[in-house]
């Protein structure tokens, strides 16, 4: 018998309509024995250290089916998403004590992970821990993928992306300009369009909150019609995008975070011009990129070193702030990628 | 100075705003020299034999500017289109008098044609000759293409086709079945679901304004999913579609006919099935397989040749019976390719 231990968790009370409220979660106290349950195969025990809060989280608050690779929550449990956790006790033969481990696990202070083949083991940690959640875990493979695989980018076309400080966001701004390309970011307030400038190298940016025409926004950063655009949000943007897109212009649909808590979406009208402007449309998941997780890492990490790449992250701090900080992605309250520490940061 | 002939002309009235009719156009007879005018470089004189009857012509007849390769047509003068010509005198010395050509041409009985560059010089007599304005014209090299190219099939897929019956979907689902693929059709008549089913070997058919729930339509022919969905038609019934993709399906954009005629294009609210089941949205059009000419005549005569490509043709006789023909696309009047023969077929 492992020592027994209280094991903070957030609870999802019910599914969600709508905007997802803090009080639609809540923060208990229970207790872990800290020992692998005798039926766990190849499970491992781990302490979460990081948790990350994303967007496609939302979708896992509906009732209703959705097709999607991770399941819904279930409501009066725990929730989970991608995390950063140490190895406490392990019976899958390539993990030990002490490894270091990144994939989806619990909003609690202790998980037990059956599916441990889905789990990544963490090789470098000359890079804050943290970043695991965000520029070298999902989201980074999402945004390299996302740009490098399904934009097919070529040196000098112009990049618009929508929710552009965001977690992936930023970093298809950074891919982009490395590259070459001319890059605009749209945001909702005033200092993410600061960081987009500033920090991130973005040729221009702006507050879609301030544009009364999204339409004659667009039109006026991108005269000659936008490349790439990297769909981040949906709804009345998407519209706009699809009228100012270049012939055999290309949108990498990664997400459409405007549309996740209505109770009936907004139609998009412009569809036509995926015609006439011969434009691909392309969704994608970062599951089908994970098998190239190492061909990732070796593109990224360098420029992570050299300082190339830079990354902003929001770090609530403790589980209890956890509800919040999930929450906050759906009004734009966080200020690059949102990351839960379980444990006040001091103490990892 | 050539000879002075009557030519029967085909006229715009005025731009129009929704569903086009018969008395936008009007026929005249204006009068012509045979002979090309001293201002023409490298044009020809042709005599007009089949017109074609596209709807992608009704984009021509905005006033408002659509970015198309072909321009918009002109209040007041005949309008144009893909047609088979006799060529009566040339200065382009790729032609001579006596070659058949196809091509975009006027709807009259004679025209100049500069842009000779354009058109396709016909080789092969052993096929009727109206089949260069559809199934070895511009409607199957938008099919051909679309299908091989854009949707990238594989044997066992399941495809969907609306506007089945039509001059490309006919050929679309024909591809489909010649490469192994269940498929399935929708058309709006019940003889043009008979001729899907029994002429053109669709697996199976359905008459979309017979389905009070297209959606539910869809689960009862793709219980498992739609591969490929070939996109003629657009509005509701892309919506129904998008809910029935499987993963990594895809959409190839051909056209959208039932919102050309639309003020206010129907909003479409599924687009979040494009990420959740990673599926490719790709428009198209035949201007950028042009080139690909030969490739695709030496792959569809030998199937035309030897029996295995069937292609339904609906021709009206005469210039007179143009303006009701073109509209008819839009009322889906026609079955199959819609052509208008300029003189009595007869005299051909």
């Amino acid at each position: 018998m492992g020592e027994e231990v209280s094991n903070k968790q957030v609870i999802l009370r019910d599914f969600v309509t709508g905007f997802p409220k803090e009080s639609d979660f809540h923060v208990r106290t229970s207790s872990i024995c800290l020992k692998l349950p005798q039926s766990s195969k190849n499970g491992v025990l781990v302490n979460n250290l990081f948790l990350s809060c994303d967007p496609y989280m939302r979708i896992l608050m509906f009732q209703a089916y959705v097709p999607f690779p991770i399941d819904s929550f279930t409501p009066g449990s725990v929730i989970y998403g991608y995390g950063v956790a140490r190895v406490l006790e392990s019976r899958d033969p390539n993990l030990k004590e002490g490894d270091l481990v990144w994939g989806v696990t619990g909003w609690e202070e202790y998980s037990v992970i059956e599916e441990t083949q889905k789990l990544f083991k963490i090789e470098h940690l000359d890079v804050p821990l943290s970043y695991y959640t965000g520029i070298l875990g999902m989201p980074g493979v999402t945004a390299y993928f996302g740009f490098y695989d399904v934009c097919c980018p070529k040196k000098g076309e112009s990049v618009f992306v929508s929710a552009a400080s965001g977690a992936v966001g930023q970093l298809v701004g950074q891919f982009a300009k490395l590259l070459g390309c001319y890059v605009v970011g749209s945001a909702g307030t005033q200092p993410k369009i600061e960081l987009l400038k500033n920090k991130f190298g973005f040729d221009d940016a702006f507050n879609y909150k301030e544009e009364p025409n999204l339409d004659a926004a667009l039109k006026r950063y991108f005269p000659k019609g936008i490349d790439i655009y990297f769909e981040n949000v949906g709804g009345k943007m998407l519209d706009a995008v699809l009228g100012n897109m270049s012939i055999h212009g290309r949108i990498a649909v990664c997400g459409m975070i405007s549309q996740y808590n209505l109770e009936n979406t907004e139609g998009v009208h412009n569809l036509m011009n995926i015609v006439l402007q011969r434009i691909r449309m392309q969704g994608f998941e970062c599951f089908d990129y994970y098998h190239r997780y190492s061909e990732f890492l070796d593109a990224v990490l360098p420029l992570i070193r050299a300082g190339k790449l830079s990354y902003v992250e929001d770090i609530a701090d403790g589980l209890n702030a956890g509800p919040a900080a999930l929450v906050g992605l759906f009004s734009g309250r966080n200020v690059g990628k949102q990351v839960v520490a379980v444990a006040a940061q001091s103490c990892i």
